[in-house]
């Protein structure tokens, strides 16, 4: 693959957590990345995500020949023709914008384009995963998607709860997204998702982009290569190619710290967070296929050999995501 | 004047704090302007001004028929494409982004585009033109002003003292502005700008907007329309027509609370304030023929009369800061 032509597929990885460094920003670089979705909040308040987008800035400045913040397609091929990896913003959890709908427009005004209406938990939009009772969207969910769709930022329901999930497919009058998340009946947890998900996506124009974090792999860490894109090509072979991406929930180089506080957020105190005892949760080690930026031809090559022609794969490494991202956040 | 006509030439106030409402955005309409630079803080810390974002964008949704927010001067010609008058947001006060110098680009994302380093006091950056002892420009307003030189947020200067001035205009890299005030030579104020400020303006490609705030003017409400004309065309004669333009300082409608708002601000406990009883501060009012924003036509007529050119009056009507615009935010 060679980052330097223009004319290559794009490449797209549509969920990132890294610890970012200037080592990650070159092997994003040498990988021949050209737009990732990181992540810019979790459990932060409105001041604190602020804060976040200031740092962000700080690295755009300092690493200007590497990275480029992007707010459009447009962007993102900008970005390429000047060899950078474009940078979209995203929140995993709705806390950023508290009670406060009019931040939604804010946020959006400084280049958010994704927002998750849940991590795990319930929100005050929808339910996470882990609860007993799914509340569906709430009555400022509807409200908070209507915003969404109205400014221009993709509703992600990849920590969410199934009847969520589906209302959320159902009440956004644009496609939504799952970004980083894999089918439940392959690695059966109720982070992945479920036939009738994928279906409801497929049907409304919606993206899923699969993850290679290794607690939604099957056999986790030791996941093989052709086990990961044989997953791929049963999807494609039910659901068809245009809605596959990838969102690979890369965390790289963060410490065990960083996904205790992604699980415990700001009210859990004790032990049990996510299932598991968050004192001891650690992040998962990675399949040696991808370990870092620079393994997204690993991938390419796998699909390839599962069967994919070249330009499905093509449109499952990127393209897909470009035309989605054209329609969602305008030129 | 034609307002319907996209061929006539460009109207811009470069300075207005209305108590906003669909009347005068009706007003705008009716009188032909292109774009307004509306004040959105004076005293406003961040998150209030924030506040005043998310309000503004309230009125840009419920009256998107007359007014349209504008970052650029592309956005000013879409404006006026679509018979909408175009809104600038600015600062007259650096108060919101108080000591955190990141926060210059994260307002200039929402779409900021001046501010004024001082609001008649001291600030961190500059002083005001009633301190006593000008502190010229501080440690931080050098590194602000390097700071809106880099992401394109215009240096005014309007409230600052004389020395403060001269600093910013040799310190900024860019041109500067006065968005709105007038001669010292013709109304003695020091809230006027002397021959000193004017001459180094004209040196350095910066603007003056002419103020048509009764305390600015000779005469105050009872200057006449001939007279300011005439003073107009006193500095074209000295200067030149090429930095000149308006920025009127309407404050339509508001109630006199707020000028004793804008002068006490938030620490001035005492009764005088701006060398007056704040208590019993009240807006002046306007001359005959600038009441709203109906009547540009006047002035337009009034420079016309005193001898100025149809071109020059096109320059001075709003020509010349579209000019000034398209090189100080880029397109």
């Amino acid at each position: 693959m060679d980052s330097k032509s223009i004319d290559r597929p794009y490449l797209v990885d549509c969920l990132q957590y890294a610890n970012w460094s200037e080592t990650i920003f070159a092997e994003m670089r040498e990988g021949g990345v050209d737009a990732v979705h990181a992540t810019i909040a979790y459990h932060e308040n409105f001041r604190e995500t602020v804060r976040n987008i200031c740092e962000w800035n700080r690295l755009f400045r300092t690493y200007g020949d590497m990275i480029v913040h992007a707010k459009t397609a447009r962007d993102i091929a900008f970005a390429r023709e000047s060899e950078r990896t474009a940078i979209l913003f995203g929140f995993q959890n709705p806390a950023p914008i508290g009670e406060e709908i009019e931040l939604i427009e804010l946020f959006c005004g400084l280049g958010v384009r994704f927002m998750q209406l849940t991590y795990n938990n319930q929100s005050l939009l929808a339910s996470g995963y882990l609860e007993t009772t799914d509340s569906g969207i709430t009555r400022m969910g509807r409200e908070a998607i209507a915003e969404m769709n109205r400014v221009g930022m993709v509703v992600d329901m990849s920590h969410s709860g199934e009847l969520s999930t589906l209302q959320a497919i159902e009440v956004s009058n644009r496609p939504i997204a799952v970004t980083h998340a894999n089918p439940a009946s392959w690695r059966p947890t109720p982070r992945n998702k479920s036939d009738r998900v994928f279906s409801a996506l497929s049907e409304t124009g919606g993206m899923i982009g699969f993850s290679i974090y290794p607690n939604h792999l099957k056999d986790g860490s030791n996941c093989a290569l052709d086990e990961f894109c044989r997953m791929v090509a049963g999807i494609a072979d039910k659901y068809g190619v245009d809605m596959l991406g990838l969102g690979t929930d890369l965390c790289q180089d963060q410490p065990d710290e960083v996904v205790n506080w992604m699980r415990r957020g700001r009210w859990m105190r004790d032990e049990s967070a996510g299932g598991s005892p968050a004192a001891k949760a650690a992040f998962p080690r990675q399949p040696d296929w991808f370990a870092s930026n620079r393994d997204f031809r690993n991938i390419a090559a796998g699909l390839r050999s599962v069967g994919f022609s070249k330009a499905n794969v093509d449109a499952i490494m990127g393209g897909n995501w470009m035309k989605f991202f054209k329609s969602a956040f305008g030129e």
